[in-house]
């Protein structure tokens, strides 16, 4: 390995960065890429930490590398290709009775089928499947409590697991009583009955935009209107554009997902978060937050719950196991703040209780640590799947396609030209044996039409590689056919306005 | 043992009689008690088959045994503390917006309370728990499918479970494609969706009277309106008065039990079943069927399901494991009918899909004909527990309470005294060491306050026959106490008259 020439006027940190161009360009280093550690390089050039750390940091000032705290450096797909932080262009819309998609129900069909590259669906766990953990686990529980297993369970769930989730909340300062907490079939079972406790049929409930179509979908069940509110890819939902959506419109309720969001992967500051919860609160609209990617953050400090800075107990917290562990299991919760009673009545009404055995399982899970062992290896795997994939699709699709730069999750945004509708090419690709989930589905008012979210919460493999490439072909030949298109309409009209 | 005088002028089925009350005399046999079976008692007493019958027959015919297919003779509670097929008193009542009521949320958590004999929730699994059956059985799913069992199932459940529940509906004349049964977690649920598939919030929902307070809980989370509708002790929901329901009230959906009916016991013949399912199509009103307790059935057939004798399509059947294999499991279906599409989409919503580790449990338990063979025992087990809790109940309860005959279930439905609130003592039971239902829970208008709902779906132990004496014996001391004040209310209204 060559050294560094101590004796060249150029400063030693700008040595690396052309060294790292190097290993770029001879194909040594790919967009996606770890750099090697910053006590590595020290060692090999024999220069300071401090040097690398500096050429590191320049080359993350110019987009070319970005560091993920707690994992290292990473080759970045160009910052060109970056999304925007704040979309330009941005309709406001009126609250719309959201309208049954049959798009959602295809993309969620596309999950099941065999053969198939599954981007389209949101699994993190793929990516470090702690399966064979909880199936040792399930078998020494199930040997302990057969005959419980079977038996009717307290309609709020397993007390030692409420008690595992209340010592996590409280680490991180939100005082929670293990009796408050509700067990749900998953988070969406819980979002389904926060929005009972706190609205009605035609009730207007504020969602940021794009918004997961699963909570479209469930607003739409509901029979309540869903209100788009300013969204930007770095944090979330726009507090101004919130506080005169409240002046315009009588919000019933606001489902946001202030921690990461899905399929943005934007975070908000604490102090962001906080301004939210004083601003509702402020009007008495309740906040129901939709918290299950925030243990799969990229940064140093998982993002506090929107629920820590409630004084009026009008947030209500929904989360899961299903992006952490073991979606199968079924098992989420949900913090009701003051809507306890009516919570606990309408999950009593509408599904009694949850299954126990996954429950038992799970809390065996937290309580011998594996589950955080397992959380720490899924983080580091998932970022770097994030650059791998993001790198794969600045490689492979038009030069004019954006991507989002998430900063947890497990999802990618990722922008076409404004004339490319990819839901034109969904069945297409679904032939090629690619899902991905066409940008129309997550807005009520069919915004979106040339995004497409793109998992990468997958187990990396050629296949993988290869969908990529294809959705990539399936962009460009789409977008020439939908600009041949659009042009033969403007022909044909130019050719009517001669003829008349 | 004696034989019987041949000689004597005394018809030899009149002496089979005879010591049948002789036995009972002596405390031999007591009522609850099975009788010898007819091929023992002729070969002990040397007479044949058709004279033991005959004697078995007036019996029965007097009211003192009674005949339970595949199962044999029971003695019987006396006939004259057996409620009346209709009940006499009925006032009718507009349609409610069901009441939150604390009294039903006690009920459930009496479940739990440890140390208490549970007469108050129907578990009719108790008789005869498959628990050890089934933990083998998901024990060898899990060896096979750990790597399954945590990621995402299909949203309408597992493919196999769906193919034996549809063979099953086969079997009864049902047509019935897997893929129009949708997996729910438990009936609840099932009831929750199809509920929502059908109405909105205000609408009228007709229902049993009494009903089970679960259905009455889930009308009023989802904001809707029961109407009560007059219903027989034998044969269920009145089909005159439903018609004549029908005609004062935009009745939007009606959720009965045509099967066998939660708290009553009753169970329409086939013929019944069709004139209700064609009076409602003929009215364009879907028919929820609750379907839960079928397997229950105390007759030689299992009842045919609403289901068979729809036309449009407009009966949706909601079932689940939960009375009949394991309520912890909470697996439940629904056959959604014409609104298919509906449901499929309210369960992707609302809760997304159902755990799949118990419905492959569930299936292989099926498929194994351990189910059916479960089913059996738990039958006869069942229905040797009713009479036994029956006259258990006529033996400790005041003379005046009169007790249903079900025909099926687990649970008996006690009237007392018309002027016993059995509300007043559920919390003195609860100390004493005993839970039951009170009426009130049965009606959303209040009817039924003087009535109980009692489970004889229990391991039948000392602990049962004390908790019904201490009932009886709260029901004694609660008739007298509320006598007396409603006497010194009569009393002090006497002297004010006589002031003025």
């Amino acid at each position: 390995m060559r050294l560094l020439d101590k004796t060249s006027p150029a400063f030693l940190y700008q040595q690396v960065i052309d060294f790292v161009e190097h290993q770029q360009k001879i194909g040594a280093l790919s967009p996606g890429d770890k750099l090697p550690s910053l006590r590595k390089l020290s060692r090999q050039f024999e220069i300071s930490v401090p040097t690398v750390k500096q050429a590191y940091i320049e080359l993350e000032r110019q987009g070319r590398v970005c560091a993920r705290p707690q994992s290292g450096y990473y080759l970045t797909a160009l910052q060109a290709r970056t999304l925007k932080p704040r979309p330009a262009k941005w309709s406001h819309c009126a609250p719309t009775t959201v309208q049954c998609r049959s798009m959602i129900e295809q993309v969620h069909e596309a999950v099941h089928l065999p053969d198939t590259v599954a981007l389209g669906i949101s699994n993190p766990i793929q990516v470090n499947p702690p399966d064979k953990t909880l199936a040792r686990l399930m078998r020494s529980v199930l040997s302990r409590v057969a005959e419980k297993a079977v038996s009717y369970g307290p309609p709020i769930g397993d007390a030692k697991l409420r008690m595992q989730l209340a010592f996590r909340y409280q680490d991180q300062g939100v005082a929670i009583n293990p009796n408050d907490i509700l067990i749900t079939n998953g988070a969406q079972e819980a979002l389904s009955i926060a929005l009972q406790c706190v609205a009605k049929q035609g009730d207007i409930i504020a969602i940021e935009s794009p918004c997961f179509f699963g909570m479209i979908e469930l607003i739409e069940t509901l029979g309540m209107k869903a209100l788009e509110v300013y969204t930007c890819t770095e944090d979330g939902v726009c507090l101004d554009e919130l506080a005169s959506a409240i002046k315009q419109h009588p919000i019933k309720a606001c489902l946001f997902s202030t921690a990461i969001n899905n399929p943005l992967g934007s975070m908000k500051t604490d102090e962001q978060r906080q301004a939210i919860v004083s601003l509702l609160e402020h009007n008495n609209i309740p906040l129901i937050e939709d918290d299950v990617y925030s243990e799969l953050y990229f940064s140093e400090q998982k993002p506090k719950p929107a629920q820590l800075y409630s004084e009026k107990g009008l947030v209500m917290t929904c989360s899961s196991f299903s992006k952490t562990a073991a979606p199968g299991y079924r098992t989420g919760w949900l913090l009701p703040g003051k809507y306890e009673e009516q919570a606990k009545r309408i999950k009593r009404a509408q599904s009694c209780s949850t299954a126990m055995l996954q429950q038992w399982t799970l809390n065996e899970y937290i309580q011998s640590g594996d589950y955080d062992r397992h959380l720490c290896v899924l983080r580091k795997k998932l970022i770097y799947n994030c650059e791998r994939m993001r790198a794969l699709i600045a490689e492979h699709f038009p030069s004019e396609v954006c991507i989002s730069k998430p900063q947890g999750g497990s999802v990618l945004w990722v922008r076409c030209q404004s004339h490319v509708n990819t839901g034109a090419f969904f069945q297409a690709a679904l032939e090629k044996g690619v899902s991905f989930a066409p940008g129309v589905i997550f807005s009520p008012s069919g915004k979106y039409a040339n995004y497409m979210r793109i998992s990468y919460g997958v187990q990396w493999n050629e296949q993988v590689e290869d969908a990529v490439k294809t959705l990539g072909e399936l962009v460009f030949d789409y977008s020439f056919k939908q600009l041949d298109q659009q042009q033969a309409v403007l022909k044909s009209l130019d050719k009517k306005s001669d003829q008349q």
